[in-house]
């Protein structure tokens, strides 16, 4: 068990009813600001009615940046530190899911910098000021709303690449399960499938285990399973809806890492999909998830499975090892291709091999993704081709 | 499912080795520290040692309040407010458990007012300013390096009162799991039975139950009856006591409510215990907490017992639910008595019912306990009379 520093100083608003504190906690960092968002769908729910309802009651000067996409491009992230600097915005306020917010995160960083905000990502460039973010969330799915970190696509070079600084870690969020009753029912499944690989990358970790932390994660992946298939049949059912909400912020926020050294690996490979066909995150997670479990299964790693299969689905303990932990890859793919409803191969989505062997070097960073079981390029080729 | 917020803003060094960022965490705050301890264990610890080492290398100025006792009185708070005010001291160091923790809240906050600090207690006397607070814990139990609370006693008036405010939460916690080596086997499990309880009251309640944070409660249960026995048989165990010392922080810091109405009910019976008799709190509450299972069992509250047993003890989930139920409560005890080999009778520490009809309306504070069951003064002098 390694030691580590706990530091999540995110105040949150959960549940109904509680947008009367945005204009209080907002006007903690000044009068100016900009609120981000996507598509349109917080128009259509009426949540933009009421934020600005909010915000003009505060007395607060409202600036506006619509149209960040899913998979958020740094063409939004220049557009809004623009503003930012034209308007010398005090405070950003992100309403959306965790694209919006992702994007919000390199717009407060990239309000402080000359140079290009691409350059958090080419060159790593240093991130030592950011502007106060406020969240008002609308998707269950990457924690974006408790957790500093967020991913930027670059189309220009189908480059998709993440970034944590913990100056980014909203400040206020504001995390309303009925923000989410119109989520679609395929939108929820894909949420679902974010949230159970981000509780998989630690979960699945050669670092000595901390009990508790384990209970934890075991707790929240049966979360995921109970109520997925619930919020999907009955959108608005709110105690799925929040269960799903809460879930999905403490899956990521590093709460449940407890020191554990922890490389993903599913993320990096699924971000290389995204980067090449656009595809929805959560959906090329539940392709290689079960997938990336199958291939690091061994002799050495097969103990984590047996644990996994038996505390999350319950399977018997008295099995054969090897045998739980095939079970439990198999539950694993029931959950996520008939439970949720998620297509099983990336041909089915129109996704061939002709670019898997440059993904799977820039997957590796050219090296290797030294996580649960050491990657090479070679390793990560192979498991896209089972996802065939 | 109630509505509520979430804001934990303590920074938390888990580890060994951490304490060398001591006097960067202090000096944040100011020059002069005071720093407060209990009975001199930390000087045999050697902790008091490296404690000095480091704020001296951090350049700043210590001033000493040693001798806070178990179970801390009211005029130990007078005493550090005292010296708060004549030395205009900066910032608070709490290096011990609970009890001094507990103390230091409200040094912090009496360091800024004229009144006795027992009008904190006796006439809810506001608390608006509070000195900030660090702390070095040695004792797993009581939570209070991760919550706004504390409770402190008043030999004069038989009075042991509690109170939460937000100011009093600690800025930085060290918890390092090698401090709580020396802790003996009894103080151990009294330690862990504080913790047992502290997630029980939370988990035994009537409000509408929030499955993902009842699966972190249970894991939390489960954690504390792994790890106990081993600390107390392995005292230098690092496993168990990192397990241990997490959970006796987020058993208490308020995450596992969720919006639950909660209120506490064998914390009030048992401080009237520790107010009369001076005994240890966990010992109390073991005590009490299996009787108090047995008084609330009935038809309409059976089902909690029920996911209690099959999920925390592994009970059979096919059997009679007034059957789980039963059993649950004699694997509490079973827990209590045997494995953390605590006295299960009063009679045992040399308590009678003498006390017992004016404790329990002490403990009813004149009116009810309206928690998990309703309690009148009747009830609670009947679960006393259980305990004999």
């Amino acid at each position: 068990m390694e030691s580590f520093i706990y530091d999540i100083p995110v105040k949150v608003y959960f549940g109904e009813n509680q947008l009367s504190h945005l204009g209080k906690e907002l006007s903690k960092f000044g009068k100016k600001v900009l609120m981000t968002y996507g598509g349109g769908s917080i128009k259509k729910i009426g949540l933009y009615d009421k934020v600005v309802e909010e915000i003009k009651k505060a007395g607060l000067e409202l600036y506006e940046l619509p149209g960040i996409e899913p998979n958020p491009r740094v063409e939004s992230v220049r557009k809004g530190a623009q503003i930012c600097k034209e308007k010398q915005i005090d405070v950003l306020l992100a309403v959306g899911g965790g694209s919006t917010i992702d994007c919000t995160k390199f717009i407060a960083a990239g309000a402080f910098v000359d140079f290009d905000p691409w350059d958090f990502f080419s060159k790593w460039a240093p991130i030592e000021k950011a502007l106060p973010i406020v969240d008002i969330l609308t998707l269950s799915a990457t924690g974006s709303e408790m957790d500093s970190g967020g991913v930027i696509s670059n189309p220009d070079t189908n480059d998709k690449i993440g970034r944590m600084e913990p100056i980014l870690l909203p400040k206020v969020s504001f995390l309303d399960p009925t923000n989410t009753y119109t989520v679609s029912e395929y939108q929820t499944a894909c949420g679902s499938a974010d949230i159970f690989s981000h509780i998989c990358e630690v979960y699945f970790d050669t670092s000595k285990n901390f009990f508790m932390l384990d209970t934890f994660m075991e707790g929240m992946l049966r979360t995921v399973i109970k109520y997925t298939p619930i919020a999907m049949s009955e959108p608005k059912n709110y105690e799925a809806r929040a269960n799903l909400m809460w879930t999905s912020s403490w899956a990521i926020n590093g709460f449940i890492n407890g020191g554990a050294r922890n490389v993903w690996s599913c993320h990096p490979m699924e971000h290389e999909l995204s980067a090449f066909y656009d595809i929805t995150h959560g959906l090329g997670l539940a392709i290689l998830t079960p997938r990336w479990l199958e291939f690091c299964l061994n002799d050495k790693t097969v103990d984590r499975y047996v644990r996994f299969g038996t505390e999350v689905f319950g399977i018997d303990k008295n099995l054969d090892k090897m045998d739980i932990a095939k079970r439990a890859i198999e539950a694993t793919k029931d959950f996520f291709f008939n439970k949720l409803k998620l297509k099983s191969r990336l041909s089915e989505i129109g996704i061939d091999d002709k670019n898997f062997a440059i993904m799977a070097k820039k997957a590796v960073s050219g090296s290797a993704l030294k996580g649960f079981v050491t990657l090479t390029a070679d390793d990560v080729e192979k498991i896209y081709r089972m996802c065939l």
